[in-house]
């Protein structure tokens, strides 16, 4: 039996920035960051199924966003609904300590076509999240489709906005802003 | 030298969907599907460069869109433009003797994890493509961005319908539909 270790899970994460930053995610093997990290093979496949769900680890996120669509007022519009959950995101996922580490977790994913890749697809998984919780609010589904896309765009760019080290705003204003600034532009495109 | 083979392309896509159909994408070879096509391995490698792609290849829709973005008149506005390009797209590669073909292709893609991830990425490609050609018309960034997206699951949901063989009505029309429906629902959620 391996001995439980404290963290394990973040050290992985934080090895593993640092190595694709030194190396490159293409001259990087789990072995190195799990030595990086001072833990074993097993210990890394216990907490990620590959290299690539290190940096791109979606699923905490997709249930953030179905609880913070499910938690929404009953008489929340199927876009407050999705900015309630971008909300919950923000508190959860993205405190203001994070804001160094994200901008460096960008920078390497945007240098490797597969981990942009990955990202992409949760990206995809996301959206259908979203989708399938503002059904199970009795939202018809291409409202669902729509409401879920522009607040995908909406966190993307509100993403990108706060992995900027130059900006001192906080992930929750970024999302109700950049839902605001989607919105004026569904409607004038 | 190899010999010219006419639609060598299109006999391999043919050969590659029934092969799937029978047994499975999985269990489907690039030499059982040259084979089968009455061609060779290498043949089939000058025309795709692996398996996933004889089902997913998006270039060519890629290049229709931006075309006819591009070629929208100047005074159209962004999602004008957009259905101006669903349009060219429409006519180009939907033609009505390409429905049957696209249900079954569909069905295919439905079936495995793999393909579906490919051809999730394509989409991703195509809504990446518009947005580049909505700015070279001049249109600021975050309206491309949703102009894009708009168009991008229109055209989704276009295709939904025109594959159903059940449904009758062309392509075109399907696209100008789907995309009033979501450019109403955009304003109502």
């Amino acid at each position: 039996m391996a001995r439980w270790q404290p963290n394990a899970s973040e050290r992985l994460v934080v090895a593993a920035l640092e190595l694709f930053e030194e190396r490159g995610y293409e001259n990087t093997t789990v072995i190195d960051i799990a030595e990086r990290a001072g833990l074993t093979k097993s210990t890394f496949f216990r907490h990620f199924p590959d290299k690539r769900e290190v940096l791109c680890g979606g699923g905490t996120m997709a249930g953030l966003l179905v609880e913070g669509i499910v938690a929404a007022p009953a008489e929340a519009t199927p876009l407050e609904a999705v900015a309630h959950a971008l909300e919950t995101v923000g508190k959860e996922a993205f405190p203001p300590d994070r804001r160094e580490f994200s901008a460096r977790r960008q920078a390497v994913i945007a240098a490797s076509p597969e981990l942009r890749e990955r990202d992409a697809l949760k990206g995809l998984g996301l959206t259908a999240s979203m989708i399938d919780a503002l059904k199970r609010r009795g939202v018809p589904d291409l409202i669902s489709r729509v409401a879920a896309e522009l607040g995908a765009l909406a966190l993307t760019i509100a993403y990108e906005r706060w992995s900027d080290t130059t900006n001192d705003d906080e992930f929750s204003d970024l999302t109700w802003r950049a839902l605001r600034e989607v919105r004026a532009a569904s409607g004038s495109c």
